[in-house]
């Protein structure tokens, strides 16, 4: 359905200005480590450097293949018979199609550009607001595509980095998102032989913090407000549905005591005590992107559109558990869910802005930051990091839930 | 496993707690409808009527299987073939060993006793705090159990009710409690000809009230304390984990786009918050009471309870989703998973105690219904109460998500 859609070009507006951004961040990348960019502390040794962990995406098509590889190769995520064998075949399989993919959405993955942009703000906002901290300098470390944390580490020894804080740019925690993130810092560090070279905390989730909360509640009022000139526009008296639409998960992985299903919907709930409680608007939360034949987390988000849009009702689908666009917005909602509402009679389907480069989430990201710092002892790591899920099945058993060098006070 | 347990008479100290206080219940409730027993107000026309719908639970033995028949017939929760025949046969099936159950227990539910309390406790503080709507006067609509919603409705009648408030006693909407309570008082009204009598608005769901969740945090802070003194006595440092409990529901109701896991999650959370947030005990929810073959929430409780005694750890309990005490609590908790704990090596499993008629509860009850009275032109129901379940495949399509005769401000 969805390669049809593309061949029917009815995406040119939004490819469009995906691909000018894109250019635009090409050309100001041209170092091969983006870290070297954080130009307000360059050349001066940073007194606090400040790790960005996400899944990162495929900047262009060629990078499709590797980032599948690496994803499938990921045991956090997938248990697979013969992995490393496994993981590249399917990745390789389906690159042809994920290329496709990214193409219609202007040839890769915006997730580096914003991330520049958000720890840029981020750490500008720092060298201002705690100058015993600074020169705070961010790095990135992505757990699929460039840069790898592997590359990071080395930025930041050359940069001479003695204070390091473990960031991740998932609000919420998950075994399969940051849990792999940390997993793949600690064992990067230790073959590394770095196990000592900085002393580390961890910011390992903030789904609660309410800057953070307070920007995606503005991002929801403003596609309201959208909502009702655009509704106007065709004569629609419908109140829209905000349909809320997290990543989803195997049941698999919940049943073994994953936190992320249950911080997701406590954003969700605190996002709609901001837009007015017991009168906000009628919601949902729902969750996409499942694949494979197992049973993941319901509703499915696809499936709730086509139920609303045979309902007679709109909706405004609000991306939850990412904080940057990437191809779960661009693509899966605003081309393939776009398509299906409108095959199924929905009149009207609006997606709200990702956070990107909002000043409120890098205000929210800086003051996550401070308040990690300055939150005594507990600033090693959020008190349930160190609870395993009591059903992990990890067998490698020795980095998850782990700090390696941690900082005291 | 729970049989045996039984037979070896672990359960004496408990059962005897619960069977002097069913005594005490029953000799004070000799008149066929508790609605009778509001002394504060009776001989008066109440001018506000507060309805609490609520399950309810067989008071004795011989109440067993009707309570089951009743709850196996609803289809609001359980879709059979030839429901009424299958219904009632699937009750008398399991009747003998339900009865054994609450025959461990005292002999019957004591729901009905600590919603007189609660009802009464509620009602005299809303006199005093809000005389303009005063008399209030509380009645009990039970789901499986008496006083049922028709002789309920009698009872108003008989009082000269006009203006009547249906506040479900679960915190958390779904649509197999609160729906199928709602359902069910909509169509009573329907089939007795009393759709004018009364003129209604709705509380129907309360999972975020500030008083709910400081009741729920003091005694999670009690059993804190309870813990340190208990694990002192046996030598053993471990910190617990907060094992928040709710009852189950099946994947396919949560399918349909049911909201009550997100609610119950949110719950925990506010819950946290007022723990200390990131410095709270390690917690996860967890999900109790699955029965049948087909998948329901996970992760099961008793699981969990097993996966940390191996792994341990020690636990307490925090029963969630219901605010009495009931068989989930005095037998599945206090028995059934006291023994699992105990037979894989857990030191110490306490239960957070359930809030009955503490006054924190009473409390926020009255001032839940203040606010409702007090809301404008949200009086009538929450926001989302008209958001049907995007899958629902309810039959009658009539009931779920109206309201009947709504009070007009």
């Amino acid at each position: 359905m969805l390669k049809s859609f593309i061949l029917r070009n009815h995406c040119n507006n939004l490819t469009n200005v995906v691909r000018s951004s894109l250019v635009r961040y090409n050309s100001s990348s041209s170092s091969s480590n983006s870290n070297n960019k954080n130009e307000s502390t360059t050349n001066i040794k940073p007194k606090t450097a400040i790790v960005m962990l996400n899944l990162g995406g495929p900047a262009k098509p060629e990078d499709v293949e590797p980032f599948l590889t690496r994803l499938f190769s990921d045991r956090d995520i997938f248990k697979l018979p013969f992995q490393k064998w496994a993981g590249k075949f399917i990745a390789k399989r389906r690159s042809p199609a994920v290329r496709k993919l990214y193409e219609a959405i202007g040839g890769g993955s915006p997730i580096r550009m914003w991330t520049e942009r958000q720890g840029t703000a981020m750490a500008q906002q720092l060298d201002r607001l705690s100058p015993s901290t600074a020169p705070h300098k961010f790095y990135i470390g992505f757990r699929y595509a460039d840069p790898l944390i592997d590359e990071t580490l080395d930025a930041m020894k050359h940069d001479g980095v003695e204070r390091a804080i473990a960031f991740t740019q998932y609000p919420h925690f998950s075994c399969t998102t940051t849990g792999s993130s940390l997993n793949n810092l600690w064992k990067s560090l230790e073959s590394k032989g770095m196990d000592s070279d900085f002393q580390w905390s961890i910011i390992d989730r903030w789904h609660l913090h309410d800057g953070f909360i307070d920007a995606v509640a503005s991002k929801v009022s403003a596609a309201l407000a959208r909502y009702k000139v655009e509704a106007g526009k065709i004569g629609d008296q419908t109140e829209p549905v905000v349909v809320f639409s997290a990543h989803s998960l195997p049941m698999r992985t919940v049943e073994r005591g994953d936190p992320y299903p249950n911080e997701v919907a406590a954003t969700v709930a605190a996002v709609i005590n901001k837009l007015g409680g017991e009168n906000a608007p009628q919601h949902m939360l729902c969750w996409q992107s499942k694949v494979g034949p197992l049973p993941w987390l319901v509703p499915k988000t696809s499936d709730t559109i086509e139920r609303l849009a045979k309902s007679g009702r709109n909706a405004i689908v609000v991306p939850i558990a990412f904080t940057s666009d990437h191809i779960e917005t661009l693509s899966e909602i605003d081309i393939e869910l776009q398509h299906l509402a409108k095959e199924n009679g929905m009149k009207l389907l609006l997606r709200s802005e990702s956070l990107n480069d909002d000043p409120k989430l890098t205000s929210a990201l800086a003051d996550i930051v401070l308040q990690h710092m300055k939150s005594g002892k507990s600033i090693q790591h959020h008190n349930q990091y160190k609870l395993k899920c009591p059903g992990c099945i990890d067998e490698t058993g020795h980095y998850c839930r782990t700090i390696r060098n941690p900082i005291v006070l």
